[in-house]
């Protein structure tokens, strides 16, 4: 049985606790999770039998990549019936369908079809159960991340000889993208949540850096226009100011994210302070990863250390721009469970896979900090990114 | 007066047509299109008054762009009655809300907390509306996508004599991005479509630019993994074979697209002959670009000449996998209204900016065209790209 189908299978599972009738899967990545293609279509997966690939194009490309029966996904007008004639059984015999699918992401027009193609049927949201299951990485998954860390440090030593003083923040994230992508980046990476958007990740220096942004990080930028407010923009990297390099790359569909400070010169005492203070909170944070610890007990226990240092007014942002998290899970997309996060209750687990990155901001000087990206395993954690501990001075 | 207010009073004349109450527009795209800022959060333009952008991140950088009256989201508790008191009048004492909302894109989830926060409100779709307001750009728009085909074309040029036999296509795609992302290209090119994505454009050469993709277009490409099945993979660049550059940008926001053919050598007669009637196509095309020429007909008349060649099996793409348009509308995002295709009555009119493509595809040998970019004019078009005419020989 392919990994695809055994992430059926535990779906089943779980939807037959609930009395679900089946899943609609119709997020581009979740059907890329539950059968290895990512072709236009539906994924239906029944509670009982075999999921069905609806595909509009490309079927030939479905067929060859997909662990599941593939048709073409042909008129709406006779989507229902089929769907009910895969589930079978009582369904068939006229009780409401229970069909879940990811109201997250599903636009209102496409539901709304949806909701027409199944008179009677009751629409369940299917889109937590799919992030829990996908928190947990399986061995295959986290190949392609420590892939993608092999990448992404492979890049960033290949463009460090070129940074220069004068040089353009986006000049440098120019660089930094043509060797992610001479590695096999695919050049994109995704985010699951509604107008989210990333740019190979945020490559900013000095007062640019801390200029925050839309973007739900600690880091800004100012982007190179308010059509693209994030990240690298025009302003020219100077000598003794910090060069902050988050960035992440895509192989095989998984992300790695991944951030070091840099410096042309040596940085003044106050910023490298706090720098010390990132690495000392990803240290302590480092020494709870593992099966059991609460996700939102490690931010917490940041927040102590950063006010014990007395710099909670900068951390993870500067004011009211500030993020209240100190990690995220990690996978096909960005934003994945667990977030290291008041609320979030889920005990580590092997095989999550979590970036941890404690920064600090300074309005018109930079922003500082570090970030890693770890595997939970059995009695502790790995670091999968290997990029060289530290603050890198040019 | 900005042009953004004047596109919120051009959107409130329509609304007050219709007897809505307000727009609550919720897309990232839409809201830069109506103030001129990208930050998160909600803008809401009353069918009568001014409009106020709430906002969650980063308030003082919406301050600086928007134009519009700035203030904190602050708790979804108050939203519904904050919305009202800006709607005053017969609203406020008790007629129901008619809100629309751009239901194409906007979550299941997100929709059901909005009804929610505003109990009572009628909502409307006002995605289509947007979508052709959109359609007519301003002088302003047309600058950037001018801008932005002296970008693309830059890059192609720069990367012309590094293109050798041998060379794998994803070397090609990371030094074109390289050359884009030097003269300002924002990283990214943004779709509408659910579960749209675009990685800089088409790419590819020989037999795999004929595979078929998920990505709905006329070309194709094996992309690097079955995660990212579309534009650049890992296939050499052969002598005698077509090399597909089907490239754009985004400057200050908007997209340029265009595409040419490229042959180390000479193409085989077949595949010559089809791209000397690629260019016929865009030169019957182009002779009926003006105001009051309905949009499908240029796609049906691009099929009949199409036909008249025998070569309809091949048009834009193949077999199952043909895409049924000969172009598209092109600015903030790809796929714009109007499309070429059957069905778009919309008559063509000053301000349209659309991406026309004609390009054949022969299994196994590769995908020949040609696609310029074109603004309708008073008495005709302009055309914006500004690459070279003609076969590239290289």
């Amino acid at each position: 049985m392919t990994i695809f189908e055994q992430r059926q299978q535990w779906l089943q599972n779980e939807m037959r606790k609930r009395g679900w009738s089946g899943f609609l899967v119709t997020h581009n990545v979740d059907i890329y999770y539950y059968c290895g293609s990512m072709q236009t279509g539906y994924l239906f997966i029944p509670t009982e039998g075999e999921a069905i690939y609806l595909v509009r194009r490309s079927l030939v490309r479905a067929e060859e990549e997909a662990a599941a029966a593939v048709e073409a996904l042909g008129s709406w007008k006779t989507l229902g019936e089929r769907l009910r004639a895969r589930i079978g059984g009582d369904a068939a015999a006229g009780d409401p369908l229970r069909i879940a699918t990811e109201l997250d992401v599903l636009p209102v027009q496409l539901y709304m079809r949806l909701q027409t193609a199944l008179p009677g049927a009751v629409w369940e949201d299917g889109s937590l159960l799919v992030r829990e299951q996908r928190m947990i990485k399986s061995p295959d998954e986290v190949t392609a991340i420590r892939e993608a860390a092999r990448v992404a440090d492979g890049a960033l030593e290949a463009v460090i000889p070129h940074i220069r003083e004068g040089m353009a923040e986006f000049e440098l994230m120019a660089l930094i993208e043509h060797q992610l992508r001479l590695r096999g980046h695919q050049g994109l990476m995704r985010m699951r949540a509604y107008n989210s958007e990333l740019i190979t990740g945020m490559v900013a220096s000095g007062a640019s850096a801390a200029v925050p942004t839309y973007f739900d990080g600690p880091a800004g930028g100012t982007g190179l226009h308010p059509s693209s407010p994030q990240s690298s923009g025009r302003a020219l990297i100077k000598r003794g100011e910090p060069i902050l390099v988050d960035i992440g790359c895509t192989i095989d569909g998984y992300l790695i994210d991944q951030t070091r400070t840099l410096v042309i010169g040596d940085l003044d005492p106050e910023l490298q302070r706090a720098y010390d203070v990132a690495e000392e909170v990803l240290r302590a944070t480092e020494a709870r990863l593992q099966p059991g610890t609460i996700a939102e007990h490690l931010y917490l226990l940041a927040l102590d250390q950063v006010q014990e240092a007395e710099l909670s007014a900068h951390f993870m942002g500067y004011g009211a721009d500030q993020v209240k998290f100190l990690g995220h899970g990690i996978g096909l997309e960005i934003d994945e469970l667990p977030v290291l996060a008041k609320g979030f209750k889920y005990p580590l687990a092997p095989g999550m896979v979590i970036a941890i990155e404690p920064k600090f901001t300074f309005p018109g000087r930079g922003v500082v900090g570090v970030e890693d990206t770890y595997l939970i395993t059995e009695d502790g954690y790995e670091k999968l990114t290997v990029s060289r501990d530290g603050i890198r001075r040019l």
